[in-house]
């Protein structure tokens, strides 16, 4: 598939800087050509997703991660943009409660995993539990280097338990997340976004970078596979993430569960 | 540790038969002896409770499975009389609903794991998922044989961010549950505990018992050990848990958090 470029394959080294946020090698057409291509792509996703709640057979969960910035709010608008929220929810994890805290990291998580028919969707997730905990010390090393194990084996649960998990991180560039954090400032509609932490965190880049690039590594396996989807061109990062999507339902091969009953024999009076 | 005698070591085989629900090797008084034994016990679980919730560190998971008249209620009666129900949560697992069924069978046991300075006691538990579910053949083999894997990662999650975690299985005989059910339907008091479906169950006798033998054997680590408890004898029963709990509580070595300030430099007016 086209799409397994931006694949990690399990027990690959994970370089970021070898992974070009500007890269498009996937569509060379125009801009307004790809919205075209969304546009179509997001119908398909809304058939699917019909499809998946019908059947009640398969369970759907898609984890996005990114720096500040980085586009996870957008992907949620632009992709799912028209599919019925009845069957998709939408989980994000921000910082954690006392209640949250005096419990294992993944227990805060587990209750927003899909159930038969539905899409989920970690704006956030589990991983921050290996990135901004490791970035800021909040635990120490050798608790958070076992949480990769951990995050390994709850999501091959889930797989095993009939769950088809992506994951995508949306890599921009610190020039990219630059100019973006000034649009913040210079927009008053946007101002709302505009953290002074987010500042703190940019000044930890590398770090996170460093971080970001063992966590995918670790955890990119056959059952939750990560991607690494350029994201300085939003209207690329929304056609890859799209494309993969689509394709991964595609494959589930759906069907539409058989009427009860022959609906030619059914007369409504 | 003398309650060792009961500990099953990880990898060890496990053959139930070979295991006397009648054994009393760790008391030799009196029945009445024992009661005063337990009371005193007793009394050691609620000072120790009170210091784990007031430490507010450790997090403490109890683990009872056992055929139907085993003895479940009995042991978080007794055993945990007078403790303080604010720190101390009983989950029961029975027949999952439809909700439950639509998830992985970990999603509605997870909710329930102790916080920080709780004890958390599961009357049936997800070991159900390897025991009634292969009994009766609920999901094909394949399936509940990865469940041994998924159900020792999730109590290693639970174990490296701070859970200590006690299973036991009550072991009665076959004429001891004759003798139970019997009691029931001849006490107008007993009756509402009675199902027709108990008979059935106890017709899976053998069947039950090799699954609980393998779960056992598979799932008995360092981290969360099984221990198969006498349970013919009731009193024999509790004092033995009451043992091994109260030796885990004081092996954490707890200590009351120091207080805010010098007591003495405070005056209440």
């Amino acid at each position: 598939m086209p799409t397994d470029r931006y694949r990690i394959h399990p027990g690959a080294a994970v370089d970021l800087a070898a992974h070009d946020p500007d890269d498009r090698a996937l569509f060379d057409g125009t801009r307004d050509d790809a919205e075209a291509v969304i546009g179509a792509q997001t119908k398909r996703l809304e058939a699917l997703q019909e499809l998946l709640y019908a059947e009640n057979q398969h369970k759907v969960l898609i984890v996005l991660q990114a720096m500040d910035t980085g586009g996870k709010d957008g992907v949620i608008r632009r992709v799912f943009d028209g599919v019925n929220p009845q069957g998709v929810k939408v989980a994000g994890f921000k910082k954690p409660t006392p209640d949250e805290l005096a419990h294992d990291y993944l227990w805060r998580v587990h209750p927003h995993t899909p159930g038969s028919g539905e899409i989920a969707i970690f704006n956030r997730s589990h991983y921050e539990d290996v990135l901004v905990v490791r970035v800021h010390g909040l635990v120490p090393a050798d608790r958070w280097q076992r949480r990769f194990d951990h995050i390994n084996a709850f999501e091959k649960l889930l797989a095993d338990e009939g769950t088809t998990i992506l994951k995508f991180f949306l890599h921009i560039s610190k020039d990219e997340q630059k100019a973006r954090l000034q649009a913040r400032l210079d927009d008053p509609e946007k101002h709302w976004k505009f953290r002074v932490g987010d500042l703190d965190e940019r000044r930890r880049w590398d770090d996170y970078m460093a971080a970001y690039a063992e966590a995918i590594a670790r955890t990119s396996t056959r059952h939750a596979p990560w991607y690494v989807i350029p994201g300085n061109r939003k209207w690329y990062r929304d056609l890859v993430i799209g494309r993969i999507i689509v394709a991964t339902l595609e494959a589930l091969d759906m069907r539409f569960p058989p009427p009860e009953i022959d609906p030619r024999s059914v007369m409504v009076e």
